[in-house]
């Protein structure tokens, strides 16, 4: 232990530069407390592993600074024996390569002498160790400054040792309490809640630090400050104008064997993606605070980044499992022969970001077992946006646009084998902190992501430092920012558990492992879809008595209810009515200049919105007016809306003049289809003054399980027939108020296509097939255009059941 | 000439093999006519050098099929002179390579038979010839099919043998004219509709040919054929989400000596790009019509392509010129030593499609003179939509989706040396006429557009054809779409003139000419904007006594008027403006969830849009809601309403909720500002409802050089004081009415920026900087916010004139 006299080895021992450069000690100032880390699991692997080298490392940095340390090993193994373990541990921690040994023994005689080991498993324990705490600051008479616990045991263990941490080992008023979390952090949204608040009931929020380690590594925890420190280069570079992708990758060649107990539960999303790369995401994708260094600034940031990503489904990833795994399991964990896994050992995931800065830049996340390589990086390639005109012999590394530009922070391993920081030399000559990085030397031949290393300004830290010791140094300084709060721990976890939910029954595609992987991992993108870029061979080779597929069927074309009827399955349906809404739209503004298409509410059309924005490229758009077939009386902007749904899914992707939407006006002077506004009587003049006749090109509408189309319901007290264009009108079911089109007005259409879909629908497709002119009852039956044409669009579900 | 029994010395003289390969007269069938080709200008270069060879080519196709033919060369020349040099070049004729040379000097005997020399000069002489053709026709016993009559001559002559043809060698009735003309088509978009109006006063728009003999190059003429035989596998890849690029390049070598008299009128733009490489990117660009091989259709589509490209701007394109050309010029043309060439010989363009297939698609369009190698091909570089899991050394050409892929169509030259079409083997395999085309072979060592020629299915025409020599075939039958129309030519010249007219004064840089331009003419784009890459080292030295540059002065910072004055150059102005808004719309959401900004109209906020639009990631657009400060009664769709500017350069790049925009009420009732509409009481209404206390977040104005301000005009009898929010009020320029926003309500507002910008204001800076507060004289007097800021944004031209 020290001596209360501070540093006396130090004087006597070293020469003063040593002293600097190790200990800070020449700057003499007051002590002001004592520190005591209380390490929970301090036998386990990862306290044997890098736990104690850590705390070690915090020893050397700072002691001689501000603070007294004593260092508790802590578990539940009695006390003889933890006591040899910890001093086997001890003995074999390293010091940094520039101490000599004969120092380096005596600094490690000097951690030791503060360390040691006591068991902890009743509240008495708890109570006893705080006790001694006490006392020994008493000794050394200094005040207590903080006690930090670092909890390295399984998750089942956490309430107990909360609640004697809580209720019994607190240190007194002024001192802080830090305690150290480590993952997993639940299995899904719920899970994580649960613990969330169970911690929550024995801690504040500011006094847990969940760790992600991979926020210690150098070149994670370099993101921000690269970012900041680069600010004028990167202003006008960070964003979808300049980035064509991200890639955020960890490959491993190792596989799960001998740790499928915890694989098998976990699998990579949960392991790797959901964790350190999502963190990684948030601080490339942040928006940079005005001050990086804030903590609270950067978790507020990256809770904002959070939430402008966009939900994850099915289609966002691809699955793998290298082909032992499942063989690794039954052995393991003693399953049958029959037992096969699920668990995906290799995802890929497509992440998009909904804000201006990044809409439509890909950010591809991808890990996996058995890989071909080890291997950790963030990739920022940029567009190339120019042209070289010069024959492509005779362009110039460095100097020529047109080669690749990228910013690559390689977290380790790989073909480069050390931590780095690369940025191409044709984007900008980068800033790094000139004590802590330096510049890589030249290794001929080596080629990074596509281009020689010569073509990089390359930076590597100047010393290589453990994530955990990195980690250990920022909790004791209380950055924040580099662990998990919990609104960021919820926010992830709500972010990645839909789609482990979606994916819960899909069956991973196997894989050799290794280089023999080839190419079947590739993956492409289409829109927000993923999927493998090679087919797997078995798929192609049909089942005997399989279920045919949809390519089987054709689009089926008959009548119903004497006019036309097209069936198909759903995709090539919605496929067809968009073809056909095209069409119709393209002879009209050939014919008139306009294209007036109306559109109903409800959810059936939205597969149809969503094909007309991607897929129709000639739509005239700029030609077309859109008006509604019905509304919903709530404020346009209430998710209840139809307006809502055709904002969302057609308006945002298509450019139709604002002059041309005609959303119907059940929001005049603040409220709701108030009579005395007078809504339908101004958008049927806003029809009669726009649309010729008052007859649109097209009329969509659906069919309801009551035989209820637009927003006519059966014994409509308005609407079925009489003058008026535009009523309002009652449904039965909430809420109730509704705007819609009349029958006569919708009768005055050139073409009205009337889409029906799903199963639900079977019933009232047989019933309506079979009744007469009756729209009191059946308000569908009384969609007859006066001299337009009627087509039906019917799913196989909904037409044949 | 050919006796009327068909094709005697074939059946003498060919086995049946040869006859049937070159001219088909084994299917023996009815002689449906006579066609005479007229080539006026048959002494020429061009003529020389490829229409006498074309017109032979035609021959050998044609001769013993439907028709027969006579070719009449014709000049000014007198007829002995003209006889002895057409004598000449049919002598020089070549046959295709797989003829026999025995059977070749039959063909072109058989040819020169049916080939004569005749001076056109007068209308007599036309007169004669029209009297020689019926006479031979007659003579033959056939009816006569068609006259073509190719003017390869200089435009000036165009319309003397024009009206002596219309009025005097037209076929007879039931016969075709045809008349084909060469380039150049005039000037600029006025000088080309003179031209076509007075061609259009003899001839029919179906009678005229012209011809860009770019089209004919076997390559351009497959564009089309390739999009429609590979319709299924560029179904899906033709569009903005799939093409990266596309680059239209036609490079020479050579320069323009000897041709400085044309060369210096035209110029790279007029000479390429207006016509070459517009049609190319006409082909590549436009909709594909559902029968790619109807004239009509294409040219329709052709023309839709046109009215999509967005308008170019001077920032659109570079200019180069090489370093000899002024010299050149002033040799060949005499002029002084002092005498420079402002004539480019070099442009890159930057092309951009407002539709939804190509909308973000650059389409690069350069060509040059002096370059470094001779080279035309079009490139459809495709997104890279794929990762590959494995390390880049793993990857197989051919298989890997990571490997670039692209789409070359070689017009020819280059390394490869030969026409071709590319495309990359991970792309898909295509299908060209199996006729006509055929594989290359290999070439190892090859490289083309970064991978090796092995990466591409590449294919080449099976017999090389001149451009001409398939034109002519497709004059003779009646394929337009091959050729220039009327409209197509306007359109094309409406397209150009603009820049070309932005461009006229502009100092093209100097380049040394060859491989040692460098990276001197590599170019980068930034949305519309084309600029070099590397900056002009003599720009980097300013020369003494030079006006200072913007840099070198900072944002001034002063007061106005008793309030905060911003100054500085136009650029930084605005985005200090831009900047301030961003800072008060964050704090506005922080604060109440909403930002409530209105804006002026007029044309100072032009740039303030562009720049909110463009850069800055971070605004809160979902949360804004945008008012109008003022607005001209006219529909929101007027192109002079103040909305439809806020809608070109603001709403359609960012994504505001259609809700949240609020455009004032000026067309309600299908009438503009109609008293009894009462427009200003249902924005006032809105505002009152929607923006606590009536108090917007921040108003932009502008100040007018009669010192008014909104639509609030110096006497004005509404909106200066008094009760009413927004007010009706008359503008002393058309459009007259106006609705505003009123004093009391501006002055309501927590903040309000006015901006004043150009030296136009310099005037009113001055006299409103004087005045006291009356704003029956000056409204702008009366801007002072209640609780609220004001700022003055002014830049140094209207601030110190």
């Amino acid at each position: 232990m020290w001596p209360r006299t501070r540093c006396p080895g130090c004087w006597k021992m070293l020469t003063v530069a040593m002293c600097m450069a190790l200990l800070g000690c020449l700057q003499a100032r007051e002590l002001q407390g004592h520190v005591s880390v209380i390490l929970l699991g301090a036998t386990g692997d990862l306290a044997r592993k890098y736990l104690w080298q850590g705390l070690f490392q915090l020893y050397l940095d700072e002691a001689g600074k501000a603070y007294n340390f004593s260092f508790h090993g802590a578990a539940l193994t009695d006390t003889r024996q933890g006591q040899e373990f910890i001093a086997k541990v001890l003995e074999s921690l390293s010091c940094p390569v520039d101490v000599a040994p004969g120092r380096c023994a005596e600094l490690k005689g000097q951690f030791q002498r503060l360390s040691g080991y006591r068991r902890l498993r009743t509240r008495e324990d708890y109570m006893a160790l705080s006790t001694d705490i006490e006392a020994r600051v008493q000794h050394e008479g200094l005040r207590e400054a903080g006690r930090i616990f670092y909890f390295s045991v399984p998750p089942f263990a956490y309430a107990d040792i909360a609640r004697n941490i809580n209720s019994s080992c607190r240190p007194g008023p002024g001192a802080w309490l830090r305690v150290v979390l480590e993952k997993p952090f639940g299995h899904d949204h719920l899970s994580a809640q649960q613990l969330a608040t169970e911690l929550g009931s024995f801690f504040r929020e500011e006094e847990m630090y969940r760790v992600d380690h991979y926020l210690g590594k150098q070149v994670v925890a370099q993101i921000l400050p690269f970012r900041d420190q680069n600010r004028k280069a990167l202003d006008g570079l960070w964003n979808r104008h300049h980035v064509e992708r991200v890639e955020i990758i960890m490959k491993e060649t190792v596989d799960a064997e001998g740790r499928t107990g915890f694989y098998e539960q976990y699998g990579v999303i949960r392991d790797v993606l959901q964790n350190h790369l999502t963190e990684v995401l948030t601080l490339v994708a942040m928006e940079l605070p005005h001050n990086a260094s804030s903590s609270e600034s950067v978790l507020q940031h990256k809770l904002r980044a959070f939430r402008a990503l966009r939900g994850l489904q099915k289609g966002s990833a691809v699955l793998g499992q290298y082909q032992a795994y499942s063989e690794q399991v039954r052995r393991e964990q003693q399953k049958p022969d029959t037992f096969h896994s699920r668990t995906p050992t290799f995802a890929g995931v497509l992440v998009l970001i909904d804000n201006l800065r990044w809409e439509g830049v890909p950010f591809i996340l991808m890990s996996g077992k058995a890989l071909d390589e080890r291997v950790g990086y963030v990739r920022v390639l940029f567009r190339n946006r120019a042209y070289c005109t010069q024959n492509r012999e005779r362009w110039v590394a460095g100097q020529s646009p047109c080669l690749p530009r990228q910013i690559v922070f390689h977290v380790g391993h790989g073909q480069l084998g050390v931590p780095a920081v690369l940025v191409s030399r044709n984007l900008f000559r980068p800033s790094l902190p000139p004590g802590s990085w330096k510049e890589l030397e030249g290794r001929p031949g080596l080629h990074l992501f596509g281009r020689p290393l010569s073509d990089y300004y390359a930076y590597s830290p100047v010393r290589e430092q453990d994530a955990y010791s990195v980690l250990i140094s920022h909790i004791f300084h209380g950055r924040k920012d580099s662990f998990i709060t919990t609104e960021n721990l919820l926010a992830s976890w709500g972010f990645w558990t839909p789609l482990l939910d979606s994916l819960a029954h899909e069956a991973p595609r196997l894989y050799p492992g290794g280089a023999e992987n080839g190419h079947l991992l590739d993956f492409e993108f289409r829109g927000a879809q993923l999927c493998f870029s090679q087919q797997q061979p078995e798929r192609l080779v049909p089942e005997p008595g399989s279920a045919p597929t949809p390519s089987a069927f054709q689009v089926l074309r008959a009548t119903y209810r004497d006019s036309p009827l097209i069936s198909a399955w759903p995709e090539e349906l919605i496929a067809k009515l968009a073809d056909d809404i095209e069409a119709a739209a393209v002879r009209a503004v050939r014919r008139a200049g306009t294209f007036h298409l109306a559109l109903s509410g409800g959810s059936s059309p939205v597969p149809l919105f969503q094909q007309l924005a991607t897929g129709h490229y000639g739509f005239p758009w700029a030609h077309t007016h859109l008006w509604q077939v019905d509304e919903r009386c709530v404020p346009l902007w209430d998710p209840e809306s139809n307006f809502q749904a055709l904002q969302a899914h057609l308006l945002q992707h298509i450019r139709v003049p604002y002059y041309n939407v005609h959303p119907m006006p059940v929001h005049l002077h603040q409220r709701l289809c108030a009579e005395e506004d007078r809504g339908p009587q101004m958008y049927a003049s806003e029809i009669s003054a726009l649309v010729a006749n008052s007859s649109f090109d097209l009329v969509l509408l659906g069919m309801g399980m009551d035989g209820h189309t637009a927003s006519l319901f059966p014994h409509s007290p308005a609407g079925l027939d009489g003058e008026p264009l535009v009523v309002l009108t009652e449904s039965p079911s909430a809420p109730q108020q509704r705007m819609s089109l009349s029958l006569p007005l919708i009768n005055r259409a050139r073409k009205v296509a009337i889409l029906v879909m799903g199963r639900v629908k079977r019933e009232i497709t047989l019933l309506v097939s079979r009744v007469g002119h009756e729209p009191k009852k059946w308000p569908i039956s009384g969609v007859l255009p006066g001299s337009g044409q009627l087509v039906w669009y019917m799913d196989y579900e909904a037409f044949l059941g």
